[in-house]
């Protein structure tokens, strides 16, 4: 039974695939002696051979026609390292049926697509990785699948999208406005040409869908995942929120509430001293509070050729080694619950309100007393005048209903001695 | 093939032995459905079956006997949890023969004779593992040898005490000095009657040995790996180390430098700036760094019943399905090499001194000069008068052969200008 090399297919051949295949040859003898046999790349579907790719592959290795990879009897593992929902999904479902372990790095097809692939694969018992698909190579998936199985999760909360993090560390480093940052991070490559995926904070509802359905048993719809960007940050919050004890980074939470699902992606104002707080540039952290190990983080480069060919490579490994010892599918897909999602206007949060108004006698106390109709309770408040006569008042708000904050915000902004509100943002304790 | 129920029986049942059948107990319907078949304990081994127990077990489970654990044909997962070298390291060995699967958080049974235990159970083709073993809950032996394993490592770098950074994150925070940190933290059981393991640094130690022979595949004898503990550390180091920039933290290191290993636990001065340098009271951290995934940190409770317990059970959850897969032993021993180590005195590392010395004109040249005469140059310097008319003077050197730094500093020890060498400790970058 046992195989005395394991050969491996890859289905795209960017960032992500030669960055795999170069650690996969640089390392080449640790892997072979930690496996037991070769781990060797046997074939590399590309959209367009002719193209230039960073790392040489031998003549004859590259097709263009995936089915060689997918159909090829010989290969054991396929990697499908090219993204986006279609054609990988049709692709990948191919390669299960026709009796392939498989690793992927994808993101939207896992947060979309991953429940039904994996079931496919268990049932086959086959090996489904997907390592790579959320935080680079930060291990997160393996260690919440494994090492930290035994818990009940209440709360994960991380930075999963390296883009906008490295945006917010600029603005906030520099009091830099965002459109500069992000033109600035588009002439470096950290962030896309069309860059509404990363700053429209798609990209982390993906990886917080993933994580949220690992350590809550359970499948989360997109649809029920409230995601809001970073385009509406304001340096001037940044200011603000440095002067209140906070910095503002975009996280992606889940909290499992007695079997309610809340899932959610948004910019957040984080205590200084809170251990996602000082995670900046294109750096990824993941923080997860369990039953018995209680708060855990884990920190590194989420993306990048290096880090995320790390994670593949160890997916590889990993697979190799259950070959090795004839006992692939022994983990399948752990959505073993429906439970329902919360809606974002159940949320109980502190609340950041930036706004203008007139500046005269008892305007806070107006404000205070609308809020109080809602329900809502006032924590701290800085108030600065402003040249034209006008005040900036920003409050922090004890806990409260989002749905009681946001009709205030409304009554607010129909006032006439307010100017204009110019921001809202969740708090974190 | 398939057993239709995991049982796994405990050697041991101190506070990781509580934390272990708690979560069992607690989490057993959702840790049935992950590993396809309840993990039930049925025997607990201990030494005085009289003494009473967080957790009750019921009658009839607990012996006197560790024979009636080991040799017991229906248990499939033996779980050593008393600690220390002997009985443990033969009650494992007997149960490996017997042909258990092991999973064990003993330190120092794993630094000291880990790699024949491990070779054992990998020649049976059992499974054998020690998560627990360093880092409490925290993940970091399962990611280094499965998700990271495609890297090759250049450092580790951990908090891997928690009772050693309790006392020098009090000291840091209120000013105290370090015999009434330590007092209070016994009188709070965060730290031993006889607390010579840990403030020794012997405990970070062990963990360190086990940490360096994973990430570098080479079994690493405890004798190689330098120690210094924490008892010399004065209030007066970290508030000068604080003005400097600096945070003082026991740190367990190790290094692959061309392939001979540099390993070694001793306070060291870090940035501010370092991820590890926020790591503070019972928390633990471990920092890696391979070639593809760049800089990760694992972080998290570094020790209790909970954590730990959370450890054990990852460990006995990945067993059990590996038992239900048919594919236990397919990750050995990971020591396929013996690389040399390093001894400390040619460690090259930058240099923190503090002395006294008479406030007189040139002392500082003096210094300097004799810093020179053994290739010693110094990156920053401070100096505060002292009420008796001396001077403190402190030194930050640039990176320099702890050998040359040692002599200078013996050169200091008999000069008639300086009256005393108060402290010289080592400064990460």
């Amino acid at each position: 039974m046992s195989k005395d090399k394991i050969q491996v297919g890859l289905l795209g051949f960017g960032v992500v695939g030669g960055g795999t295949v170069k650690l996969l040859r640089d390392n080449a003898e640790a892997i072979a002696r930690k496996v037991g046999a070769p781990v060797e790349v046997k074939r590399v579907a590309v959209r367009d051979a002719s193209k230039p790719r960073q790392v040489d592959l031998p003549t004859g290795m590259v097709t263009e026609n995936p089915s060689d990879v997918i159909d090829d009897p010989e290969i054991d593992i396929v990697c499908e390292l090219m993204g986006g929902v279609q054609p990988a999904y049709d692709y990948v479902h191919r390669a299960i049926v026709s009796g392939k372990n498989i690793v992927t790095a994808n993101k939207e097809m896992m947060a979309k697509q991953g429940n039904a692939l994996l079931r496919e694969a268990e049932h086959r018992g086959l090996d489904f990785n997907f390592e790579g698909s959320v935080g680079g190579g930060i291990p997160i998936i393996q260690p919440l699948k494994q090492a930290l199985a035994g818990n009940k999760f209440s709360e994960i909360m991380g930075i999963v999208n390296g883009t906008t993090n490295y945006i917010l560390s600029k603005m906030t480093a520099e009091g830099a406005d965002f459109g500069d940052v992000l033109a600035e991070a588009q002439a470096h490559g950290y962030a896309e040409a069309d860059p509404t995926s990363d700053v429209g904070g798609f990209d982390a509802q993906y990886k917080t869908a993933i994580l949220a359905s690992i350590a809550f048993t359970s499948r989360i719809d997109l649809a029920d995942i409230y995601v809001e960007g970073i385009t509406n940050i304001a340096k001037r919050d940044i200011e603000v929120a440095r002067e209140l004890g906070y910095v503002i980074k975009i996280v992606g939470i889940g909290q499992d509430l007695n079997g309610e699902l809340q899932v959610r992606v948004h910019p957040t104002l984080l205590p200084k001293a809170h251990p996602l707080a000082s995670v900046n540039d294109v750096y990824n952290a993941v923080y997860v509070r369990g039953d018995a190990v209680g708060d855990v983080m884990f920190y590194g480069r989420g993306a990048g050729s290096g880090p995320t060919g790390s994670a593949v490579v160890g997916d590889i490994i990993e697979i190799a080694r259950n070959i090795r010892a004839g006992g692939t599918g022994r983990m399948g897909c752990t959505c073993f619950d429906t439970k329902p999602a919360r809606h974002i206007s159940r949320l109980e949060t502190k609340y950041y309100v930036r706004l203008v108004a007139h500046d005269r006698p008892k305007v806070l106390a107006s404000l205070a007393s609308i809020l109080g109709d809602f329900d809502v309770s006032i924590e701290s408040v800085v108030q600065h005048p402003l040249p034209n006569g006008d005040a900036e008042i920003v409050l922090i708000t004890h806990k409260t209903i989002e749905a009681n904050l946001r009709s205030a915000v409304d009554v607010f902004k129909r006032l006439d001695i307010v100017s204009a509100v110019q921001n809202s943002i969740r708090v974190a304790e």
